[in-house]
């Protein structure tokens, strides 16, 4: 009989599954990862914005159906089910309280996709942090007691994990590290503020400074290079620099002071055992590790301790944020 | 019998009592705490710098024993010991790592006071730390889930308390709040970084801003308020502007942005329940707190939540410190 069972619930029965999903303003990614938190499924199906919050939940659930099936897995093998999202989240409702690129505002979304689902174990996560909670389980962060994540996107996102507990404060608002100014009155950041971590060191700030510097510059090679001001992107004066662009490796330097900058204050405030680096940067590779590492280890507070946090590049790339909504399960 | 041993003990007898010290560059203090963490005795004796550590921790004992008598407790029914410390420390080994105001270089400071004392449970921390372990249990922390505690004097101390768990970091060497860049490539700091929140909003800083402003207005109140150049101190800004000064109002001014900018990213960060400002600067009270409580009310990340984060100042003052030594024992 329990043969017989065995057969029904599949090659896979028996075992646990952990089901996350990615909620994006372009796509919609879900994964199945197995006990040992490798993806062995994955399903996307399109956003599609703008449209109704309950059609985006409803594509949402036949992402994970699809996932599921491509992971030969049953439903109800699946020990939970994880989502990140952008914008701000109430964990203990589930509910997305704001999300603008999704157009989200007050939606229930972990009762709708239990309703559809009719699994009750489903866990709601900023995607920043979700990210961080994939890499501190299955990437840099695996086995280490303290950990952060700093991803350097279009914003700059963070996730502060210890013990298995995520800083998110008292109110759920917390742990926004981007927002942190290290420019007293400097540039406007969206946020409200002058000067933030995120206005100096995201992907969008060093395409702004590289404008800048090329408008000063019309002899630069990054005019080349990009093929234009509308076309430069965050990998623009990191090439140029890489070709002997004086101007474009005064961009490179200056950024990287101001990631550095914001980093080491991370770290004074922290000393996590691992402090991870994410986002699109994260393709220049040590081009972009080797100077902070070095800055770092010249300002931090801790720079005389046997023990240094130990700075790395995100491991797991873009799949952090569905491994990691897979893995809020895990966390105190 | 037991009503004999009762008297054996003391009027205080069979209750438990924790004892707090603080050890300054000036003075060793000693307190004694009731079960309520009220304290009940105390004691001081000079430090009396420059002399060798074993003579310090001699004279800590010392005043300890004074503290209990004073107190009308026996060191019996002492829970613990508690050592507030400046510089840096190991908790583990119970080391003061570098202490310099102490001249003190790996002072196995616990282990000789074991050995003075007769007592096994000893703990040593940063006195930043201890001053917030103070406030997070015996006062405006009392209760809460997350704390968090600024200290603005000679330095910026700091402290970061969450469900009975300070922020430590891996290496022992986190929670320095203040050395955070706010000013990128800034002004000198002591820790070797340019621009720190430290730099910007200490009573130090504060103190240099003020004469670099009567530098600059000859006219200014300031000189009569200190007296001199050489007499500035913290109060004399805020008592030549509630005067009617304009420069010194000035000087207030962008002062209290310094100190209002490091809370809110330190607020962005943590969210904590409470946060608490301490040092001399508190004796200004109101017109140290509204105006940063207004500038944090329209800055924060979070200005939007039901939820905000309760900024106050500190209620134990100088003696948070050696309650918070006392306390040590009850964190996690």
């Amino acid at each position: 009989m329990l043969y017989a069972t065995h057969q029904l619930l599949g090659e896979r029965g028996l075992a646990v599954y952990y089901v996350g999903i990615d909620l994006g303003g372009t796509n919609i990614v879900a994964g199945v990862l197995d006990e040992d938190y490798r993806m062995i499924g994955r399903a996307a199906i399109k956003t599609a914005m703008p449209r109704p919050a309950k059609e985006i939940i409803a594509d949402m659930a036949r992402a994970i159906v699809q996932a599921t099936e491509n992971a030969g897995v049953f439903l109800d093998n699946v020990d939970s089910i994880g989502i990140g999202t952008p914008g701000s989240v109430d964990r203990e409702t589930g509910t997305v309280m704001y999300a603008g690129n999704l157009n989200f505002s007050n939606v229930r979304i972990v009762d709708e996709m239990r309703a559809i689902l009719h699994k009750e174990r489903i866990f709601l996560e900023n995607d920043a942090n979700a990210a961080a909670a994939g890499e501190y389980y299955a990437g840099h962060g695996r086995g280490k007691r303290s950990f952060m994540q700093i991803t350097l996107g279009t914003g700059i996102g963070g996730g502060v994990i210890s013990d298995g507990r995520m800083l998110i404060g008292f109110n759920g608002a917390g742990g926004e590290l981007g927002h942190t100014v290290i420019v007293e009155n400097g540039e406007q950041c969206t946020c409200g503020r002058k000067g933030c971590f995120e206005a100096y060191a995201s992907a969008t700030a060093l395409i702004r400074q590289t404008k800048a510097a090329m408008m000063s510059d019309p002899a630069s090679k990054m005019w080349e290079i990009a093929g234009g001001l509308d076309r430069v992107d965050g990998r623009t004066p990191f090439d140029a620099a890489g070709s002997g662009d004086p101007t474009a490796r005064e961009v490179v330097k200056q950024y990287l002071r101001y990631v550095a900058c914001g980093i080491t204050n991370m770290i004074n405030i922290f000393q996590p055992e691992v402090l991870c680096i994410g986002g699109g940067i994260c393709n220049q590779g040590d081009n972009l590790l080797l100077p902070i590492k070095q800055m770092v280890s010249l300002e931090n507070f801790a720079r005389n301790c046997n023990r240094q946090t130990d700075i790395k590049i995100s491991s797991l790339g873009n799949d952090a944020g569905i491994i990691g909504a897979a893995l809020l399960c895990k966390l105190a």
